[in-house]
């Protein structure tokens, strides 16, 4: 059954509305005899939303009604054909594909663990979402959220598996993500891809699709530039070390590796680590210590502090100023994420993960992998994108040099 | 045509992984003796992907292969189904439910007009996609962005709905938007709510459901508040008052209908316009005038400045940083948007328009009007959240009061 051209021609003219104007006419000439229904068209074109209204009835049940689905009463739905065909209603493209089962677009699910849907745009999830959404537009993927916020999202995820709503599965993560919550998605078969986490930290886990920033080597990064502007005793302020997250480890390996490859001591640049969530708050108390008493290990002042995100490098900063330490003359502050680094004063060098690259990369692999097209062989893909130092007013060579 | 229920008791116990383990392993156990392919399962149940992999096809053709439908060449339809089978594929409640044409998820397209996706989430329009993504989950409803970033985004939406991909609509827009704009909504008839946005400025324009910030209220509030603090040399900095967008002509209404409320000199308290887009940068240059020349009529000083946004507060900082004036203790500066306002220094009073309910209830209303369900009877629905008015470091009564 395909559709007939000649009735498609009009639906299709709707694309040009300089020849609209013609046909619309003409059809609301025609609805003007239809009574009832016709006196409150003012579009030119009888819809499904005014044989809705007609039948005292929710444009889903006449939609269904009248591409014949059984779940609608057989009275019902003689009464809508009826009706549809008294008001001149003209199925769309769309009603007929359906009705052809020509429905045709894949379904993905942005899967939040353990982070609710509202802090999804103060997280580095606002950028990604969107990128996801464009990436999913340009594959002709709908998008559908899962916030699962509890204290065990593995076990809401599993529910949702069960639902089976969705072809693929985009998963990010608040904190840490270990291969065990992904069991229900591995047990279902459904594609997924990670959005800023991986497994390779677990020892053990498999493989699995991922995208990511290349956290390691933005943070080796760091610790060059540092180096090269001269400083030789300076710390980074990262989350605390248990329950860590791949983008926390990630960081922690670029440090360690950059600081042996430069033969710096690292007792001169330790990584120090909040005891609790590092939050603004925590990262201002730690500065403010590493400030006041110098490197833990030797009491030497620092000359530079690497924050874990630009809300950590704003704590930094406040400790600055209520010690009356100047930035960048007497401290350089670095940042990660460049979200709100820009506008802190004096304003941070940061680091762009291109976290919408991130989403939108995320959902074209998703896409690949569910048209079959997965992206090198057997391995799943690792993808990781490049970090871009952004430069502002926060680092200068150390004082003394 | 019913799910056979002893058929459909398997994949529901998938939500129970306790319970799991030992079906899981029953299965395997049977696929173990089908050759090839169980080899390289290690889910404990055969899946599309499978089937897919085994076949050299993609999950798409298999689903639709298997589902039936008429595009799937008979020849490959038939190999699909003889190897699912011999496979031991079961398929899903969601394949189930689509072969019987039971796929009701609606579909929602958020379209940008003007606005690019990668800009989406550095506009307003950030945290208001999360509470859309938000607000459709809740009501089963998926999302496509169709971002139409063009010149004449107007045409860019005629073809966009003569695609006819979406139940229903959400727009969303950089600048301006016109009734003119929305005709192929209104003639298409697909059901639409505008976000941030209404028609109830321009002339003739028939009324559409909407949701926004009371942005003329809080406006109101801020001239209010300066008032109470004893301000009354005051100005506002707003977009230029060319090609307005209805946000921008509300903050206007609700600065003079405040000013005209407490006997106010309109010449005391003047709204400048930026020449050209209102950027951080406008309203530095803007706000330097202020700051320099006084007030247009009189050259008296200003003690406050109202900007419309944190970007535009930014901007009003950097001015007097440069120009040795104190915020607060000269200098009062309210933003709006709440969005980078914490961020500044010193931290700027602004007022949060809840971007992220507005995203929410939008949706919400959507969902309602494809469901049958519009809001109040009749008239579109014209829905006004409320401002929160957020106090921070950047206010203090005038010098000499």
């Amino acid at each position: 059954m395909r559709p007939n051209p000649t009735s498609s021609r009009a639906p299709l003219a709707r694309a040009e509305p300089q020849r609209f104007g013609g046909a619309g006419g003409a059809t609301l000439a025609r609805v003007a005899d239809n009574g009832s229904a016709a006196a409150r068209d003012r579009r030119g074109r009888v819809t499904l939303s005014d044989v809705a209204a007609d039948a005292g009835l929710s444009i889903t049940t006449v939609s269904r009604a009248l591409a014949g689905y059984d779940d609608v009463a057989e009275a019902t739905r003689v009464r809508v054909q009826q009706l549809a065909q008294r008001l001149g209603y003209r199925p769309s493209i769309r009603a007929r594909h359906l009705a052809m089962g020509r429905q045709a677009a894949l379904r993905c699910a942005v899967v939040s663990l353990g982070l609710s849907a509202s802090r999804l745009p103060h997280s580095a999830y606002g950028p990604t979402l969107a990128g996801i959404l464009a990436g999913a537009a340009a594959q002709g993927m709908d998008v559908q959220l899962a916030a699962m916020d509890s204290a065990h999202p593995a076990a809401e995820l599993a529910g949702f598996v069960a639902e089976d709503r969705a072809d693929g599965i985009l998963v990010v993560a608040a904190g840490a993500l270990r291969a065990s919550d992904l069991q229900p998605l591995e047990r279902a078969g459904t594609p997924y891809v990670l959005v800023n986490r991986h497994l390779g930290h677990e020892p053990g886990a498999s493989p699995v699709h991922c995208v990511t920033p290349d956290w390691t080597g933005g943070t080796s990064d760091a610790v060059r530039r540092l180096h090269r502007l001269g400083h030789r005793r300076f710390a980074a302020i990262f989350p605390r070390d248990s329950a860590p997250s791949s983008t926390a480890l990630d960081h922690e390996r670029g440090w360690h590796d950059a600081v042996a490859a430069l033969g710096l001591d690292p007792a001169d640049t330790p990584i120090v680590h909040a005891s609790g969530p590092l939050s603004e708050t925590a990262g201002r108390d730690l500065a403010r210590r590493l400030l006041t008493d110098g490197l833990p290990a030797s009491g030497e002042p620092v000359t530079a502090i690497v924050a874990y995100n630009d809300h950590v490098a704003h704590g930094v900063l406040e400790a600055a100023r209520e010690l009356s330490v100047a930035v960048p003359d007497q401290l350089t502050v670095f940042g990660f994420d460049d979200s709100v680094s820009r506008y802190l004063w004096p304003a941070v060098c940061s680091y762009d993960p291109h976290f919408y690259a991130t989403g939108e990369r995320a959902a074209l692999l998703l896409a690949g992998l569910l048209h079959g097209r997965p992206p090198g062989g057997d391995s799943p893909a690792r993808v990781m994108l490049p970090l871009d130092h952004v430069c502002r007013a926060s680092c200068a060579p150390p004082p003394h040099v």
